[in-house]
């Protein structure tokens, strides 16, 4: 059995555990423990919401209380630091908790009833509509937040929310955390009484593959590289029975400045955008990586000063350290391309952040240079008039966000802005930055490929427990046989 | 240029009249049409939901006023009757009238705020979502209803009440009453201000699969065949930028008879199952394709008269009537498949009903026994106890429907039945029949694989707007610049 270690980012040393990669007959057994947790007589979709969401909190408690060594484990095999780790925690916690709200709320399940109309034509029939849990869900962690987007991320609530069995195909850059984390969100479950196989995390290439394509498996989670990505949205849709595949890709988010902007905030704005494209060592789904500057802007000096003034940093994989070495030299010889920040020339493992600067024409004739570089880089765009800056945006593809910072005296540009930036991205920030996804109700964290697989719907906030239900209509059933939610005289409410 | 000409499909005779297919160049062109009529700055998803409601309508009225030669027409290429037609066209006109009403409602909208809060930890941000039109759709016509899902169907009138600009592909088996009855809808659609390009019909088999593969259409709805849908949505998910495919492909509609209800109703049901499922030649996606009756239930005579007494049908198209005889072939040539009613031997274009019946374990041990056969066949299973029953469901695909005949005293079988049958199909029917659905807020027309592509969505109701809307959040957005509903003084509320 082959196994995976971890390393040490900072250092490069292998972490001394390892972990076993799954086999193919556990995967089959665990998916079919999974189909079992999920027959209607058991699963989570038929316990009481107040139950439902307690089993969430639970899982929440047992995490917060391990905050401390979960954190310190992951900053090993992360190098993100116990800080913004424990911040991570704590957001991770939070999600869950914010989704057993919902569940007590109930809003979730679209409940919609059509009484009956003897008199229409054809006659209308008794019909409830509500949904329900779609089954089994294969989520797969991310390398870049150990806890939000992992074992106990934002997939894995919302899908425990609906009432679905999870398995979590672990991220190869930090299974320690990993099958620590699960094992405490597998405690937690047993201990509110979640029937056996409603949770596992497998590890290893493969066992994602089987996940995959497992008949068991309904759907599936993914948050990761464009290319990973795309071989498992791949497999998905070409089973005998394509199964829902939620993947969230990759981003560009763009930020486009007007030249009131300019004028009004330039330095503030400089020292902004360099604090969002590094934070996290330029490893989030949500950095800008394309800054469009008005010509003329004299923000150079500034931009590149505050860009050598971000200590280097250490990058969380050697896979993700090579990528970006490549992405970043692709760029850097990409036609009328300069440098305008940073170096590839660096002795540590710590990588300097490094500033791109070309010019609107030049990405209308090579859209390729406007390709998403995973790690702390940015491209700055500059634009001579209003049409050089609609000609970029009309070769860009689709993204999560996309900011504006412009001026009040901005209307007629900025509602331009807002109507194409709309259809190339699910969330509009007006004057701030794209890193920091609240989680919250309304949160949309989607957009149109190549940054998620299905634009319908969100992998962060409550409306993502959407991906993991499927609507069922009852037809004149008698009210002792509908789920109570339905009936008239719903004994919870 | 090649063209299309239909049969009448009682006579054989070719209809004088022929349509050209759409060539590529067209295609591509109307295509490119669609997406400048999707530009934000024009498209209809910026009306006010009081200009869209009108819209539908009017193309309801439009409909509704050539609602005699419409029926004419269709009956001419698609023998359904005049009667049975003109229904159609009001179900198809209510839909349009009720997704009107849908609009001005506006939940369909599912706006959510978030008030910003800068006490928490990160500080919540001013988050406003809603959703907005996907972009261009490309709408499959289906054979069986050439008004209610065709050319001003419910997947068009979907997308038009989303606000997105529409490109119908018109069935093969009724061009003459679609290039008909996309007139009617052009005519309105102009009248009512809608941008050029927002609505087009065009024809032939290329054209649908370059309208699947053009980079302006944003996604799909197709209601058709297995075969013909599956590659439709390979085509769909296979593009550069894959898009959302929904696709209703076909369905078993299972009924479960309990013999408490034979032995009140055998007679009632025998009657109400053979006009069910001979209803419109058996060609309907929701026609009970399988009645599992209890052993000893006694009702063989019954049903051998009540399906000889159907008068003989004449079927959509040449290739429906030959896919009806390679089916209903390879069904009675099955292991322990014996004929109940009806023959493969008939003199005439229309085609008496059959019926066929073989045991649980027959089907168990075949489940291929339970494909669909389009058209006025069905198939009885006889069970001896409730593992039997199960067993039966365990091997069954998914379906648009799942029907039990029960009494009151089967609480308990009928509770396992319901939490059984939910995971089977999107709409459950008590004491009922499948066929007629009704077009409601709640309906839902969908279910788990091969029923649809797609099990979260529906295709009828006022849910189906649903497929052809994504969602875009605006963080800290000045209230200037919101969409009028989002804003704190929606000048429309």
């Amino acid at each position: 059995m082959s196994s995976i270690q971890t390393y040490d980012p900072r250092t490069g040393a292998l972490h001394d555990a390892a972990i076993g990669a799954t086999t193919a007959d556990d995967i089959a057994a665990l998916c079919a423990r999974a189909a079992e947790a999920a027959e209607p007589l058991a699963d989570l979709g038929t316990w009481p919401p107040s139950r439902r969401a307690a089993l969430l909190r639970s899982v929440a408690d047992r995490i917060d209380d391990h905050r401390e060594d979960l954190a310190a484990l992951a900053d090993t095999e992360t190098a993100l630091g116990p800080a913004r780790l424990t911040g991570e925690i704590a957001r991770t916690t939070g999600q869950l908790r914010l989704f057993a709200d919902a569940v007590e709320e109930g809003s979730f399940l679209e409940v919609i009833v059509d009484h009956p109309d003897p008199q229409a034509t054809p006659p209308r029939p008794d019909l409830r509509r509500i949904l329900r849990p779609i089954g089994p869900v294969g989520v797969f962690s991310a390398s870049n937040f150990p806890f939000a987007f992992s074992v106990a991320g934002g997939d894995t609530a919302a899908a425990l929310a609906a009432g679905c069995p999870v398995i979590v195909k672990a991220h190869h850059g930090h299974v320690l955390t990993s099958a620590r984390t699960g094992e405490l969100v597998a405690g937690a479950l047993d201990e509110s009484g979640a029937p056996p196989g409603t949770f596992a995390v497998v590890y290893g290439r493969d066992a994602g593959r089987l996940l995959v394509t497992d008949p068991s498996v309904k759907a599936v989670g993914f948050t990761g590289s464009l290319a990973g990505g795309r071989a498992l949205y791949d497999l998905a849709v070409s089973r005998p029975d394509p199964i829902p595949f939620y993947g969230e890709l990759g981003s560009l988010n763009p930020v486009v400045v007007t030249p009131a902007a300019v004028a009004a905030r330039g330095s503030e704005i400089v020292s902004g955008f360099a604090g969002s494209f590094t934070l996290g060592a330029g490893q989030f789904c949500t950095k800008p990586g394309l800054l469009l500057l008005p010509e003329g802007h004299g923000l150079e000096p500034a931009l590149a000063d505050a860009v050598a003034a971000v200590p280097p940093a250490v990058l969380l994989t050697p896979s993700i350290r090579d990528g970006f070495g490549e992405a970043t030299a692709r760029l850097a010889a990409g036609e009328g391309v300069k440098v305008m920040a940073g170096t590839a020339e660096h002795a540590d493992v710590a990588l300097p952040a490094r500033l791109y600067a070309t010019s609107a024409a030049a990405v209308v004739a090579d859209p390729a240079l406007l390709d998403e570089c995973f790690g702390p880089a940015s491209l700055v765009v500059e634009w001579a008039d209003e049409d050089d800056l609609f000609a970029v945006l009309g070769v860009m593809s689709g993204s999560l966000t996309a900011t504006v910072h412009a001026e009040a005296s901005d209307v007629e540009l900025g509602r331009r802005l807002l109507v194409r930036l709309r259809r190339l991205a699910g969330r509009i920030v007006w004057n701030g930055w794209p890193t920091g996804v609240a989680v919250t109700w309304s949160m949309h964290h989607g957009g149109p490929w190549p940054a998620t697989t299905d634009p319908l719907h969100t992998s962060v906030g409550v409306t993502s427990i959407r991906r993991f239900l499927v609507p069922v209509v009852y037809q004149n059933t008698p009210q002792a046989l509908l789920p109570d939610i339905l009936r008239d005289d719903d004994p919870a409410s």
